[in-house]
């Protein structure tokens, strides 16, 4: 950032007093602005022994496939938003939504929270941010074509908890890796 | 926010195309700027049958009791963010953090999470923000005097999970609720 949110005047990134981080502070009216790491969340859309996957018309991994899951927005809670992004990209509602997975991905500063959920009556369609969507089972999915890594760990981690029959919530930071 | 972080114009309220809520978009360079919920990270630090709780120097609610916790930093995970809320408010190190509670609360669009974790030695100090830390066991909490209701909550469910031998991690909503 360069302009001051509040007076529109220079910002410069200095450690405000009483801090130990820099932080953008206005050189005007010495408004500080904080930045902090995103929530994405989404869903892990089940119906019978199939997951619903979205493939992507956006960047980044245009083409690759996902699943559904964006950027938390203000005024509503984690599960309302993995729901609301499973209808805008996938057309899909979803019912008994249970917390799965969380990622920590400090280099990026995001965290991620998916809901493992049900695909109701095993409906959906395609939403502006995709090119297609589709049921798949664990032998159908396009393991090579995978958009993101913690799309590729949850899916990995729900079929092999389907078969314990148990579905841990566990949280977990992932490292960088160049795909 | 009144100017574009960008270019330093004017910035008003629309929603941008494609979009369906409004932003705060320049008027002059057309930068959009998203504002998402912000996460709270804390802790539940444990020593043999007590809480370590800490009294707040700071408003919000100063001079009430509070467990250790503050606004995630970027470029760290959810439990290293934990971790240093914890040294930076108690002076207290802690060890074998387990997720246990997960609070929605979309009314001021925040995210609490709080790790149940061990205080190292039973040692603790007083960090800048807090005007005192202490030990507490169940019947010595000052519960007439906990700062928030997630702090609250956090504590009466850790009580009770630990008379049951367990300790299942939860999300849930918390409805504005004046104190």
């Amino acid at each position: 950032m360069k302009f001051c949110t509040s007076c529109g005047h220079a910002v410069a990134l200095r450690v405000p007093e009483g801090d130990d981080r820099e932080r953008y502070v206005c050189t005007a009216c010495e408004f500080i602005h904080y930045t902090n790491p995103r929530i994405i969340v989404g869903c892990l859309p089940v119906y019978e022994d199939k997951v619903l996957l979205c493939k992507r018309a956006i960047e980044p991994r245009y083409g690759l496939w996902t699943l559904p899951a964006g950027f938390m927005e203000n005024g509503e809670t984690t599960m309302a938003g993995a729901a609301r992004e499973t209808w805008e990209e996938a057309r899909a509602r979803v019912s008994n939504l249970e917390l799965y997975r969380i990622f920590d991905l400090p280099y990026i500063s995001q965290v991620y929270m998916f809901y493992r959920c049900d695909l109701d009556d095993g409906k959906y369609g395609v939403g502006p941010e995709s090119l297609e969507s589709g049921l798949y089972r664990e032998d159908q999915i396009p393991w090579d074509e995978i958009a993101f890594p913690v799309v590729r760990e949850t899916l990995q981690d729900y079929f092999r908890d389907r078969r314990a029959g148990s579905y841990p919530i566990q949280v977990m930071p992932l490292e960088y890796r160049p795909h």
